[in-house]
């Protein structure tokens, strides 16, 4: 059986980014930049002032000066005139600084009297100015390529002149749950069938990691109709099966797809909730099979998918995040499966505490929902006691 | 001058949330659930196998005991009949119990020949079952009103047999950039003119905080002007204004707005960056004039915008999560203002270390696009060196 790093590393190795699209600054948020943004203009594009007072030269902003208002200069409406001595242009915060004038006398220090003012505190020298290309000059790289855009991307983007923006196209996921015995929700349900939770919870986690989700039609427990899913899930970037991955008689999807050309790269993987876990590539589309328990399916996600969407989508595909907590409850010594433990999660004045839930069933999504965090538990670690400190997936955190 | 947390409180304190809508449990990922989900089903539906096996009576299960397999039950294909003594039926994974049979033996336990299999290792009583409503029974409250749905709640939500859930109304959040100044990206600057970042930046930052944005267009320093957007936006949940909210004699909102009837409640508050900002009321509508300068206006939405949307959104509004990490370079005294500073954040092995850069000019937007958090500093703290511990706002961890 492979490790949960070893997995992860093939599929991640296995995989390519999506190529460019150029779409709206608008709707550029939480996307990846497939080509980096370089400023067009330079910003600020002269020295302005950056407060309410007056354009004055050094020299004049002495206390007790008295200088002569010239003119009103708002932002976006520069001053054409000069500065002189003895003078003085009304400026606002964003106002250019005219020709002539050396630094900005807050409106608070003087004294206004019709066309003139009068100092009361000293100007000195170059203040309240900011100079032209202080936050970037034409040309400047604004945003590298790959990084994730945030909403001050878009503001910097915007500041830089681009109304369109080169990202890399959102990862289109194919989800096809499989089984006889599920059914959509609303839907009719057969005897000792369920609901099924997969789909729509991996549709979900998907958007969540940045990707598209199609949520194919249910496939029966039937080669042929597997198969069925498998071709309409062409023109994706990735297929994802739930349920049916295993090697029991009614485990028909390595079968299915094998029929289709899958190439089986793994199918096992040392770790609790979760295994058996597939992976293989059917053409040039990745092919991710998971658990058909939900919350085996859940924790795969967070360890595979996650990374894989995240490649795909031109980021780099790193393992989830984990943070450190004390344990709540004792655990006992774990076998030779790495494990991801469901836990109650709280801060105390020293940090997270983590409580593992007392009943660690794959079938049971409610526990998993209620779950703050899944502590990670290395391979044949030992028994933990109360309070010792442990590895935690804050869940949470992740959105998801 | 209010404190941050004044001001955060008065705002908070004049919202409501929006009502309730019902959307396709497709779509309610990162929505704030209105009405509670109950269980519409006992899950498991019915004593079902947790693993692939054999449904036998526990009395039968020891070592070297011949049973005759007298039928097959894949998930959701019950067995009608009954397990007498000697008897067994194959299961799968969800399979449920046949009745008469008391537990299931795993097929790596037990050797098939034709009909028979032999027990190669003792049963033991009730094993291998996931007991009916071991997850949850009919009825129950699977996920409580004011939750934010995340993909594990959607699944729970599906498995509970809910095509549709019943969420808060995304609040609309009217966007209205005013200045004489700015420019779209892509448009016409004017001399001495910049292009607008604030109201994408903006829209960005709504949608991030599960709001609805609505850009309205650039509103010119005129009074009119100004009111007219004003009126444009009605029907949002909150309006949001930038630039323009002092009392500089080009600073026209509040005249504008209060024209147009709006009750002002504040307009200043102890903060740096981000004085002034403005809040009050348009009939029943919140107003939030923020800043003109993009790193006031940005930090200015983190602590009061976000949680506004949030309460909108059903949600508590909270301040911003502060987490601790040590100076990279030392901090002067502070002043009578709240200042949040930007600062370039890593980890090394005993945690977080945020370095505040160098310049904190409030019209630099490139700076601020590249912190990894704020630090967050008190009214008059005292001067901290290289190494002190000091609470931050990762934005980063935040998506924006």
């Amino acid at each position: 059986m492979l490790s949960v790093e070893q997995a992860r590393a093939q599929i991640l190795s296995a995989i390519k980014a999506t190529g460019p699209e150029t779409v709206a600054l608008a709707n550029a948020a939480g996307r990846v930049l497939a080509t980096p943004v370089m400023a067009r203009l330079t910003q600020p594009p002269a020295d302005l002032s950056a407060m309410d007072g007056y354009a004055i030269r050094a020299a004049d902003g002495v206390e007790k000066a008295i200088l002569s208002i010239i003119g009103t200069a708002p932002a976006g409406h520069p001053f054409a005139g000069h500065v002189s001595a003895g003078q003085a242009v009304r400026l606002f915060t964003g106002s250019v600084i005219p020709n002539g004038a050396d630094t900005v006398i807050i409106q608070e220090n003087v004294t206004r009297q019709n066309d003139t003012i009068t100092v009361n505190e000293a100007a000195g020298a170059a203040k309240n100015i900011r100079r032209a290309g202080q936050d970037f000059a034409t040309g400047d790289v604004l945003i590298p390529a790959g990084k994730l855009l945030t909403a001050r991307d878009i503001g910097l983007a915007a500041a830089g002149n681009h109304p369109w923006v080169t990202v890399h196209r959102r990862p289109k996921i194919a989800i096809l749950a499989t089984g006889d015995e599920i059914s959509l929700p609303g839907e009719a349900i057969a005897a000792g069938g369920i609901v099924s939770s997969n789909a729509h919870m991996l549709a979900a986690f998907v958007t969540a990691a940045g990707g598209e989700p199609v949520v194919l039609p249910i496939a029966r427990d039937d080669i042929t109709a597997i198969a069925d899913g498998a071709d309409a899930a062409r023109g994706a970037d990735m297929l994802v099966t739930t349920g049916g991955a295993s090697v029991g008689d009614h485990d028909l999807v390595q079968p299915a797809l094998q029929a289709r050309g899958l190439s089986l790269d793994f199918w096992k993987i040392a770790m609790r909730p979760g295994k058996p876990l597939m992976f293989g590539n059917l053409g040039e589309m990745p092919v991710l099979g998971l658990p058909g328990n939900p919350v085996s399916a859940f924790v795969c996600a967070l360890l595979f998918l996650q990374p894989a969407i995240a490649a795909l989508g031109g980021l780099p595909g790193t393992a989830p995040t984990t943070e450190t907590a004390r344990l709540g409850a004792a655990l006992k010594p774990n076998d030779q499966r790495e494990d991801y433990v469901r836990a109650h999660l709280h801060r105390d004045s020293d940090g997270w505490v983590a409580t593992p839930f007392g009943m660690q069933d794959s079938g049971m999504l409610r526990t998993l929902a209620n779950a703050g965090a899944l502590i990670k538990r290395p391979a044949f670690d030992a028994a933990r006691g109360t309070g010792v400190a442990v590895e935690i997936i804050r869940l949470g955190a992740l959105g998801i």
